[in-house]
């Protein structure tokens, strides 16, 4: 298949968290056309092996890429870490993951060298964040700490409640008390509860949402190798969203959370990619 | 493959939650051999579709079957509610589910007719409990709550806890509010909270719980088809478990759980059954 500027951007996640990605595309890059694919069926990633991970992300890359996309997005943290590597290695468009861009950001800013990341098990005993944030700084100190309530509450929709703070509470204390100045959400859901997670960390603590760090990564991506859509006018569907299972339970989230009503959602069985 | 008495029970569940299924025929059974699937890679059930469910648990029952199983406890809710009737159809040996048991014992216990059931999104939204329930007494009223955040609050370790009970306090409201009598444990990882459950509803409702009544139903079962191990001396390694997807995680919770340490964990594939 061809690829021009005109074609959809792949973005895919282990479910529905990869949507706070997707929004942040369609805020920052409001030409792209989107193709999304949540693998509902297979959710969650953070549980999983290595091997299992990068088994899907192959499964998943070869969906998106028979769908014409010019560069996929892994929304997904623990698919970031595991398998970024190996489906970037035979792949003839770019593929971004979010830890990247989330690291780097989190090098710049950080002044007192002290960085916490927050995430699942999976993602936090990876050590994947550490692993880039010392390659760019090897005087920064990680602080890692898995969080797996939170995205429970947060598709429980507990977004602002005395639970959720004190939850919130409990994981943060240690790297309230450790000083950092800088937290990385490592997760997809976790800005959704970015307000409960500022009340506890404080307004001196620099929050970095590697959903938003990704989508100007990817825009910068597309202008260096021409394929930045530059249309004015978007077309009447440019968001495609793609599941493995249940597709009706993903499209109310989607509505919750995009800033548009989701039409269409198909389901696909992504075994037989 | 021959079955005999002393041929092994099978037990399999979405993850580790049917461990707790598996301690009562442990403890009730204490004679039987015990072969357990947890289907680590794929967990949670409570989110996938029938369809799914079904293509899943008749892999697994094909799976156990090899391992030469005399019988086989669907120990998940969700698949027990979806898939019990489609893998009992071509089946030359007897498949229990946990939802008939509990809903029998439920059933002669109500007093005023009234009895909640909890369970994941998946098992309440089945209403399958509700379904077995009026079979048995069209005259009781069934009273559904989904409570999402209990699974991770118990595979967190936050079994006796002020968070878990203020969450208990919320989903048990309505149930307490409608007056009912009687309270099934609709989750395999429910009776690890039972004391805050109880605390919460108070003295006076009877709680049900389905692992108990489940490996009192194969007791019975067994007996009759003169399957029953009456051997009094127990092999050296009488359980053996297998799952999908990262073993030594599966052995720390099951370690956690089981009356005795687990020694050995294997992963198989389960695609291939």
């Amino acid at each position: 298949m061809k690829i021009d500027k005109t074609s959809p951007v792949g973005v895919f996640d282990s479910g529905v968290g990869g949507l706070t990605v997707a929004r942040e595309i369609m805020r920052n890059l409001p030409s792209e056309k989107i193709v999304y694919f949540g693998d509902t069926a297979r959710v969650p990633y953070g549980s999983k092996s290595k091997d299992t991970i990068i088994r899907y992300s192959r499964q998943i890359c070869h969906f998106l890429k028979e769908q014409g996309v010019k560069a996929i997005v892994i929304a997904c943290n623990t698919a970031s870490a595991f398998a970024l590597d190996a489906v970037k290695e035979n792949s003839e468009i770019p593929v971004l993951g979010v830890i990247e861009s989330g690291a780097r950001v989190a090098a710049k800013e950080t002044v007192n060298k002290k960085v916490g990341v927050i995430g699942t098990v999976g993602t936090i005993s990876s050590g994947i964040h550490a692993e880039y944030l010392r390659r760019l700084n090897p005087e920064i100190t990680v602080i890692g700490k898995a969080c797996p309530l939170f995205v429970p509450l947060v598709e429980e929709g507990w977004l602002h409640d005395p639970v959720t703070v004190e939850v919130a509470t409990r994981y943060l204390k240690e790297l309230k008390q450790k000083e950092i100045d800088t937290l990385i959400l490592g997760c997809t859901h976790y800005p959704l509860i970015r307000s409960t997670i500022r009340e506890v960390m404080g307004e001196k603590v620099r929050l970095v949402n590697p959903a938003y760090e990704t989508a100007l990564e990817l825009k910068e991506l597309l202008q260096k190798m021409d394929l930045l859509n530059t249309e004015e006018k978007q077309e009447d569907f440019p968001y495609r969203f793609y599941v493995s299972d249940l597709a009706d339970e993903f499209k109310d989230f989607a509505n919750s959370i995009l800033p548009y009503d989701v039409e269409m959602t198909k389901k696909i069985d992504i075994e037989k990619y």
